[in-house]
């Protein structure tokens, strides 16, 4: 195969979606112009651009583009080399778009993280077949450029396990528990009322949005089709202030880790885990670290050792800043595999269970505060066979009677966990579900 | 300009210098050959070796392999398509084979800093030229991509500021420092004991080695000239125990930092400041939790904020991984200007002066416990116009009456501080000059 590619002329670009995202690219565009010109080694140049409302303010000149009102009809124009997707859906009129711009056999660029996780291995197989990129960047971690992280600086490894902050606001909210000791209900109003969290905050909280980001990055680390659905998902919304000072008298502090890594099946074939849930992370561990709206994805591959990736996961200026260095990739002519090799070679690995997984958890269970609930509790550990490294019950809270119990076992298989919980599955003690997380290893 | 790459025979490598970081490129190229040839879309094969010792045991096999006694030789080679160059060395063999490669059209990869550091610029334009590839991912903070997170990721963004842990061994001994309370000499000693120091530790701990990365860091975040010379440069060798516990109770750590950035010169033109020097940071920072041989880079662009790059900057098995992206990128027929702009469009940019940047400084002084010594210190600071934030005078230590005095300033230029140490040069107080470092902003 003979690669070839005309980089004289400007590279021009139909936009579609303008949001704050898409209100941003057009910002940077222009402010930028000149150093994105230079680095590209032609101009980026905007022809067309179209979105949902003509009349609404968006803070930047649309003049100079033409507007088109059925943004499908972008991805037929002539005079459009790259198509840029900012509206967002796994579905509708995005995912035309998407399907409408490989077909034409224009580049297609994207921040819509739901798309790819869903239909990645479709458009990726047309742009391949079509000879022309697919580019998302932006939809992994904001501003972080992770995914040319993975796919390019981390090219020459084996990735043993790729594990991160995905969520913007999950972790504003968790660290902004840690700060102020207020409990979750709470602290959501906050980050609502300060724009850090949305309306409806389903897809940040109970970990769907880290899980989109979390089955792409998979499949780049290692060579696996996009398996959004094999996610094990589970969000933050159960964690109390309670979990966060105990976990801080333990030395450590609680993330949504969205955790991704390859074994051997007990039939000998691939099996790949995909979890996003709480984790207890040691305070000395990088990822403790992060803070507030910051994402940040650690990949350790066999030779490279552990590779941190770190910076703002969410916002217009970061987002742009992903969208526009796909651009300056297309404009230098430098296309490749969307998921490093090409999309029919993507193995479909099967989903892997935590279960036999060796490690440390931390066990918190509500009970009633009543005689015999704590022998009750330490029989089900004893009978799953699970060794208690420490263990506390705080005094009696102002909510009733409950009082909390919490533990930290001994190295062991998850599995030990798992079932110990399942014994306790019917007590009449408990006033909630227990809260099992893992705990990250340093 | 049409740019046609051939990516479907194997890309043919000529390897130079086989330390223990020429034996990791072999050993990973056959270790992980199925992923990196399904990922290149090309096998990568190696054809010729070549160092100085034919003999000696590296632990790989080397009978594969055409072996070359004059390595200059290989980049004739009508058999290879691209040299790697582990020699070492800023001129000598190295930089001739690098002239050799680019000149014969082949494209080159190295992991010589400083050689990319001083002749950085000639090769590109040769490599430019002749319409072949330069890398040196390698030559940058080991296995961390952050050339091709600056070159590409960070590409949309006008970068205001990059600065990082640029050497792994000036910082194993200062947090082993922090660790053990132990001086420097005795750390130092102990290093080079286990292998983290060199038998000759002065390019790591007196900064040069940073210098020749911060160097090249900066001619492509800022598209000015590659200019080692104008590195403003101060080791760690001074830096005693009691500096780093009087940091730790004001609530930082000691880290080498290799900083730059562009400002407004008097005259209206960019001016380019590049300093390696011992810092106090916040504990806060991303950059207080760098420990061991760790490396870590921060850029700060103008889109993306703050993006931070982390990982092992040092090592057989990093320096590979990266050595092999690079080839991996070429194999694909990705190319481009090693410095992300055209070597001939890099702005030849002034050095800047520190003096008038605003900020709060360490001073600490090592004086004869006399009576008057604090007044004249305060005095100097006082005529100086330094305002002083918090002092501490420690008591008389066990080597001769030396006491120490350690002040932090109040946001202020720099100037001032210079001015402050100046009027205390001759002063008969003093038994060591005194030893001021910057803080770094949060």
């Amino acid at each position: 195969m003979t690669r070839t590619t005309d980089v004289t002329q400007p590279l021009r670009i139909a936009l579609a979606g303008l949001g704050t995202v898409g209100a941003g690219v057009i910002r940077l565009l222009e402010s930028n112009a000149e150093l994105v010109t230079a680095r590209a080694g032609r101009p980026l140049q905007i022809v067309a651009v179209s979105a949902r409302d003509r009349s609404r303010d968006r803070g930047v000149d649309l003049t100079p583009y033409d507007w088109v009102d059925d943004m499908t009809e972008m991805a037929a124009r002539d005079d459009v080399d790259v198509v840029v997707e900012l509206v967002g859906g796994s579905d509708g009129p995005a995912l035309a778009l998407a399907r409408n711009a490989t077909g034409h056999g224009k580049a297609f660029v994207t921040a819509n993280k739901a798309m790819i996780a869903h239909h990645g291995l479709e458009l990726a197989a047309a742009a391949e077949s079509a000879g022309t990129s697919l580019k998302f960047e932006a939809a992994v971690a904001g501003g972080i450029p992770v995914v040319k992280g993975l796919r390019e600086g981390a090219a020459a490894n084996a990735i043993e396990k790729i594990y991160g902050i995905l969520n913007g606001t999950a972790n504003y909210i968790l660290s902004t528990m840690e700060d102020s000791g207020a409990d979750f209900g709470a602290t959501l109003k906050d980050a609502q009322e300060l724009g850090y969290a949305e309306a409806d905050p389903t897809f940040d909280i109970e970990g769907v949005d880290a899980a989109h980001k979390l089955a792409i990055l998979a499949a780049i680390a290692f060579g696996s089709r996009v398996n959004f659905d094999a996610v094990q998902c589970e969000g933050i919304s159960r964690v109390r202030a309670a979990d966060i000072a105990q976990a801080d008298a333990l030395g450590y502090v609680i993330r949504l880790i969205g955790m991704a890594d390859v074994e051997t099946a007990q039939d000998g074939a691939r099996a790949l885990l995909q979890e996003v849930k709480p984790c207890l992370v040691p305070k000395g561990h990088p990822l403790a670290n992060v803070t507030g709206a910051t994402n940040a994805v650690v990949a350790e591959g066999n030779f490279s050792g552990r590779l941190l990736f770190q910076g703002a996961g969410a916002g217009d200026g970061p987002t742009a800043s992903a969208v526009v260095a796909d651009l300056i990739d297309i404009a230098r002519g430098e296309t490749g595999a969307p998921f490093s090799v090409p999309s029919d070679s993507l193995e479909a690995v099967q989903p892997a269970h935590s279960g036999h997984r060796i490690g440390q958890a931390y066990l918190r269970f509500a009970v009633t505060d009543k005689p015999g609930v704590l022998a009750e509790i330490t029989a089900a550990m004893r009978d799953a066979e699970v060794s208690i490294e420490s263990l506390i019950q705080q005094g009696r809270a102002n909510h009733g009677g409950e009082v909390l119990v919490a533990m930290v076992t001994h190295h062991g298989p998850e599995s030990g966990v798992s079932k110990a919980i399942e014994l306790l599955r019917d007590s009449a003690s408990l006033t909630a579900p227990p809260l099992v997380m893992r705990i990250l290893e340093d």
